[in-house]
């Protein structure tokens, strides 16, 4: 079992590829649809009374566990925001708080024993106070930005410490640990106490470190979709890959981690060729697992397995 | 015997870490003293009267051919740059084309027998000449720059069409193509004749696609090192990895070609850690064989080779 606290929203978003509005959005609800192909997933979360029900249906019937979704009094958080051409950064044209500004997770009791944490991009004193909920998780993780980097620093390197992952971006850790080197940044972060720390690069895809083994990071570039319609939700499916990956397996060795990191990859990649969570609704863990092996084939390079001899074997020429 | 065409210079080079004034540059000298690792090398460029002794008697030290090295009335070619805080980028303070104006690249006649031939970046007008002038070799390659691309698109696609392999980096290969995607963006060039194009992506490493396969393409890290002192000859002597395995083990196979990039990788990772090609004169092909062993414990997830076990398997928690 999965718990993973976050926002659920509903999102005006514009590519260039199309426009969607009051679309299915937020990070809580991205890493559930994805994380739910691979262990069951509990969502601590709130909406407004105005949250279609349809969502909480589609939701149920990937078998989350909806009893930590609060729904207040107010609307759901709203979030409306327009890509680049290059689908590289997105600008917030608007976002209202709503139901979210007054969030406080509660985990309900059956699931503070749940093996696997995940605390979405939230306030840090939010994700420490769910973490003081939990009884005894075997992994937990966060992920955060930017905003909290800068406004509330010592909660979010508390918050940091108290956790086995952490997920940032590129920029995100060098703005948190003021080191241009990643390797030396990840490094940096590992001594606050987690003891993986995984960096999201985008279209260049991402670097895991360990504490057991600082010395030897683990790159996997992006996998080559060339179909980007929206990439909403690729870094919370990028983290529900992972964590789903790890819940599924209950391994917890640096190979494992490598393969999770393979995972999220994977699970990222697909959500990007549609808007909201319309390509997870479709998935399945064929495709992901089909994915997995390809990603295989565009990394390795010495020796090459027995059932890739024939691709590699062939002159370029 | 590769035979590499292209400029030899001297450069006033600025970077956090420090300077050097006319210190020995041009990408014809980077690929010569990096490949001259793998094979035996010749050099077919220009330099002034100007151009110290030292870097001649240094070249024929590590066995470069020089017979195709005109020594012209007039000063050497020179370049002056200062590169950004995070090395990403270099401000060009100062160019004087000196000798390198009149440039005439002529092959002995003993070397145009060679088997491989690096033509890096020039005028596609001369990449062509010298292309005219080869017998019959067995990989040719190019490099090439933003310059060439927008002020003489038409040669560069003719010198492109003629060649094996084009290596460019990712602004490049978007400027050249017009396509954002880098696959589709190879895909284009490949379109053109060559049967592999490398895309080299600074501190996110490189891709490789070839018309083989042209659905597979192969990513690599960057080597992460975090002595990064002067980036100048990265791109040359990434090159020289490249061809100078190619040329060692005449190998043509995809696979060899996905070896070959790791040990572009490599050999460039040296480079930067320090300025002009002062790494390189120290280098050893045991230090390569290092770091290309390592670059295999960075990438590869799936499954561990035998030698990896213990540190795959190790907990992370």
């Amino acid at each position: 079992m999965i718990v993973v606290v976050g926002s659920v929203g509903l999102d005006d978003v514009e590519t260039k590829l199309g426009k969607r509005t009051r679309t299915l959005g937020g990070a809580c609800t991205y890493f559930s649809a994805a994380a739910s192909l691979y262990d069951q997933v509990a969502m601590v979360a709130v909406v407004g009374k105005d949250f279609p029900s349809e969502h909480i249906d589609y939701l149920s019937s990937k078998g989350v566990d909806l009893r930590g979704l609060q729904i207040a009094d107010g609307k759901t958080f709203f979030w409306a925001g327009r890509y680049s051409e290059n689908m590289d950064e997105a600008l917030t044209l608007d976002t209202q708080l709503n139901v979210f500004a007054n969030f406080q997770p509660n985990v309900p009791d059956d699931l503070r024993n749940a093996e696997y944490l995940f605390l979405a991009n939230i306030d840090p004193s939010l994700q420490i106070h769910v973490l003081e909920q939990m009884k005894n998780p075997r992994v937990t993780a966060l992920d955060s930005m930017n905003f909290w980097i800068t406004s509330t620093r010592e909660n979010l390197t508390r918050a940091m410490s108290m956790v086995d992952i952490v997920f940032l971006n590129e920029t995100e850790t060098r703005l948190y640990s003021g080191i241009d080197n990643l390797c030396a940044g990840a490094r940096a972060i590992l001594t606050l106490g987690p003891r993986a720390v995984v960096i999201k690069r985008g279209q260049y895809g991402s670097m895991l470190l360990t504490a057991a083994e600082p010395d030897l990071p683990f790159f996997v570039p992006a996998y080559p979709t060339e179909k980007v319609v929206d990439p909403t939700g690729a870094g919370d499916t990028f983290a529900a890959g992972f964590m789903g990956y790890i819940a599924q397996t209950g391994d917890l060795s640096i190979k494992s981690l490598r393969q999770a990191v393979v995972h999220g990859t994977v699970v990222a990649s697909f959500t990007v060729e549609d808007f909201s969570i319309d390509r997870l609704r479709q998935l399945s863990s064929e495709e992901v697992d089909e994915r997995y092996d390809t990603m295989r084939l565009l990394t390795h390079f010495d020796p090459p397995q027995e059932d890739q001899a024939r691709i590699f074997e062939q002159p370029f020429l």
